[in-house]
C-alpha cells in the first residue's frame, strides 16, 4: 500500500503537498477506492464527501444493524497533508486500517458489528485554512454555507472545488445518516512529539485533545519611506509585530504551554517601504485550559499596548476522547502485551476529536516517531512500530467487534 | 497635466500602482509623449526605454551641439510608483520640468544649449527589485543581461516585459550616445522628510545622497507541528527574524541611523506550523557611511547568533551631488529670491544619483512636504510650494542655459 501511495503529491524536498480537491486528492480517493474494491469492502460516500469501507456480511443492511442496535466500528484517518507535510500524518492511520481488516480475517474474525475503514477529507485545513473540514461538516459543527464560501490563496471557494471535483454541492452538509452507523471509532496516528521515544513504548492510547485556538493581531503603522523618515515620526507596525513574537514564547515558556507565530503578513511589504499593517497569527496550546486563556490574555494585552486589533479566529475547549472506550482499548492492550500502555495527551486537533464533541464514542492509538517531528518530511515511523500498531488497532477492533456493543 | 495624470494606476484608498512596463506605464508614457509634442519638443527614446523630450533650435542637431562642447541641460524625473505610492515622487519632477518649458517660453528664454526633459523608466524597482534600473542600465551601473534576467513576482522576466512593451529587447543596453547629450541634470523631487518644514522653506539644493544597502537575513529553523512540539524541542527561526526587528531599531537608534525590516517570507507559512524558515530584508542608511557600515556588522553579528546567513544584496556609498553645480543653483536661487536656501542631504536614491556615480554633473531641488510622508498617499506638496519649485528650477535652467557651458 506504502509503495501506491508513495509518489501521490510528493514535492522536491521529499515532502508532500496533498490538498483537498486537487488532482493530488483525487489520486488518494482512487487508492482509496481500489483498496476498498481489493478487500470486497462496500464503498459508499457521506454527503461531505468522507469515504466509508464497509465490512458487513449481515444480516441486513449496515443501517439495518445500526436500527437494530448494532452500530458499527470505524478505524480510520484521513490522506491530505499540511504543505510539506511528512509522509505518515494521516495516511499511517488509514493504511494501518487497511491493514486490520486483512488481519482480522487472517485470524478468522468474523464482525458481529459492521466495521468500516474511513478516509476523511480535508483534515489539514491546507487549502482553505479550516481544519478537520470533513468531519466537523459531517457533525454540523461547521455550517455547511460558511464551508462552501471559503477561498483558497487563488479565491477559488470550496463550492466551486467541489464542483470541480464532481461532488454533489446541492447534498453536501450534516449526514446524521452517515453519522448514526457509528457505535465507536478509532483513529490510529502516527505521535506528534517524543513522549513514546521517551517511554521506550512503541503504542499510547490518548487521553484527551489540549485546548486550542488561533488568533489574529493586526498591528496599525504608516507608511513611509525607510530611508528619509525619521526614527522619531516612525510609525513601525513591525516592532509590535516583533515584540508579540517574542513575547509568545516567553509567556509559553513561564505558563508551561506552547505558542507560535508562524503566519505573517505585511503591508506594503517593499524592502524601503515602513510597515503600514503587519497582521500575524498566533496558535496557542496546552494541557491546562486556564493556562493556555491566561497566556493568550497577557499576550492580548502587549499587542495592544501596540495598538494591535486582536481577533480570536477559532478556539476549542479541552475535548476528553470517551473514557469508556479509551480504558478498554487500554486494557486490551496490557491484556495483550503484558506490559503497561502509556495515555497521552496531544496538542493536535484529530477528525476523533471532532467526532467526540459530536458525541460518538472516539479514541485514539498513538504510533512513537523517532524524530518527534511533525508536519514536516523528518517525520517518522519505524517499520516495526507500524507493524506494533496494526497488531494494537487490530487487537482492539477484534474486541469491539466481538459482539458486544461497544 | 495634473489632472491627466491623476488617474493613471490610482487604486483604492488613494494610492498610486505605476509599475514598470505595464498598462499603467504605457499610459503614463503616452502622456509624456502628448507633452513633448504640445510643445513641439523632439521626443527621442534611449536603449533603455528612458523618454528624452529636446529643446533645441539649432544650429544643427543636439548631437552636433554636444560634439561642439554644448552638451545639453536635462531636467524631470520619473513616472513610476512604490506599491500604494504617492502622487507627487516622480510625477512632480517631470511635470515641473515640462511647466519649466513653458516658463522659459513666457520669459523668453532661447536656449543656447539644448534643453532636455526625461522621464526615467523604473525608478523605484516596485516590479522587479531593482531600484533606478533605467538609469543604472543607461549609464552601465547595471549589467544588461543581469536586468533582463531579473523576474517580477509572477515570475515574468524584465526581458518578456520589455518585449510584452513592444521595446526593442536586442538594442536594450548601455547608452553612451544618449549620456553624451547631458551637460548637466538637475532633478527636482518632493521631499521625503520633513526638513523643510522645520526650516520653513519651499525649496532646498541637495548635497549628497546618504550611504544605504539593503541586506538578505535568512534564519533556519526546523519546521514542525504547533501543538506537540515542546518548546525545548524547537528551532523556530521566527524567534531570530524577531529579535532582528527589535535590534535594528535600538542600533540605529544608538548610531544615528534609520533602519528597516519591511518585507518578510516565512516557510512554509502555516499557522499551526514552526517556520522553518525567515528570510527578512534589512533596509540601512544615514549620514554618515562609517556609522552605517558599523550598524550592520552589529546586527549580521546578532543574526548569526542566530544562525542566520546574511547576504549584502546592494550597497550604494555615499552619492555626493557635483559640487560647483550645487553651489551655483544656490547662488542663483539666493539672489532669486534673496533669502538664504537649505541645503540638505538624503536618504532615498534617486536616478540623480545615478548619473552622479557615472560623472555626470548632477544636482537636485527638493520641495517641501508638509507631512513629511514619503511612499504612502499622505505624500503631499501644496500648491504654492509647487510654483515656488517651478520658478526655482526655472530660473536654475534659465542660468544654465544661457550660453555659459554649465
Amino acid at each position: 500500500m506504502w509503495s501506491d501511495l508513495e509518489p501521490v503529491g510528493r514535492v522536491a524536498g521529499g515532502g508532500y503537498r496533498r490538498f483537498a480537491w486537487t488532482a493530488q486528492d483525487h489520486a488518494l480517493r482512487e487508492w482509496f477506492a481500489q483498496e476498498a474494491g481489493r478487500r470486497g469492502l462496500d464503498l459508499v460516500q457521506d454527503r461531505v464527501g468522507n469515504q466509508w469501507a464497509w465490512w458487513w456480511e449481515g444480516p441486513g443492511t449496515v443501517d439495518d444493524a445500526a436500527r437494530a442496535g448494532r452500530r458499527g466500528v470505524v478505524v480510520g484517518s484521513h490522506l491530505d497533508s499540511v504543505p510539506d507535510g511528512g509522509a505518515f500524518d494521516g495516511p499511517l492511520g488509514v493504511v494501518s486500517s487497511l491493514a486490520v481488516v486483512d488481519r482480522l480475517r487472517e485470524l478468522g474474525v468474523r464482525p458481529a458489528v459492521p466495521l468500516a475503514v474511513t478516509h476523511f477529507v480535508d483534515e489539514e485545513g491546507a487549502r482553505f485554512g479550516i481544519a478537520c473540514a470533513g468531519s466537523r461538516v459531517l457533525t454540523g459543527q461547521l455550517d455547511r454555507d460558511r464551508a462552501l464560501g471559503v477561498t483558497d490563496a487563488d479565491g477559488i471557494t470550496m463550492g466551486e472545488a467541489l464542483r470541480s471535483a464532481g461532488q454533489d454541492v446541492g447534498a453536501y452538509g450534516p449526514d446524521p445518516e452517515a453519522l448514526a452507523r457509528v457505535g465507536a471509532f478509532v483513529e490510529l496516528h502516527v505521535e506528534q512529539g517524543r513522549a513514546l521515544v521517551d517511554l521506550d513504548a512503541p503504542v499510547a492510547v490518548a487521553s484527551d485533545i489540549w485546548p486550542h485556538g488561533r488568533w489574529r493581531f493586526d498591528f496599525p503603522g504608516e507608511a513611509n519611506h525607510a530611508g528619509t523618515t525619521r526614527l522619531v515620526d516612525r510609525r513601525d507596525a513591525m516592532l509590535g509585530y516583533a515584540d508579540l513574537v517574542l513575547g509568545a514564547r516567553h509567556t509559553a515558556t513561564r505558563r508551561g504551554c506552547v505558542a507560535t507565530v508562524g503566519k505573517v503578513r505585511v503591508e506594503p511589504g517593499g524592502v524601503n517601504a515602513i510597515p503600514s499593517r503587519v497582521t500575524g497569527w498566533l496558535d496557542a496550546r496546552g494541557a491546562e485550559e486556564d493556562q493556555v486563556v491566561a497566556m493568550v490574555e497577557e499576550l492580548t494585552a502587549r499587542g495592544q499596548e501596540h495598538g494591535a486589533t486582536v481577533t480570536r479566529e477559532s478556539w476549542t475547549p479541552t475535548t476528553r476522547f470517551d473514557p469508556g472506550l479509551s480504558e478498554r482499548l487500554r486494557r486490551v492492550l496490557e491484556r495483550e502485551d503484558e506490559v503497561s500502555v502509556p495515555v497521552l495527551g496531544t496538542g493536535a486537533g484529530h477528525d476523533a476529536g471532532i467526532l467526540a464533541t459530536a458525541g460518538v464514542p472516539s479514541a485514539m492509538l498513538f504510533v512513537r516517531n523517532p524524530t518527534g517531528v511533525s508536519h514536516s518530511p523528518a517525520e517518522h515511523a519505524e517499520r516495526e512500530d507500524c507493524h506494533a500498531g496494526v497488531e494494537a488497532l487490530a487487537a482492539c477492533v477484534a474486541d469491539l467487534v466481538a459482539g458486544e456493543r461497544p
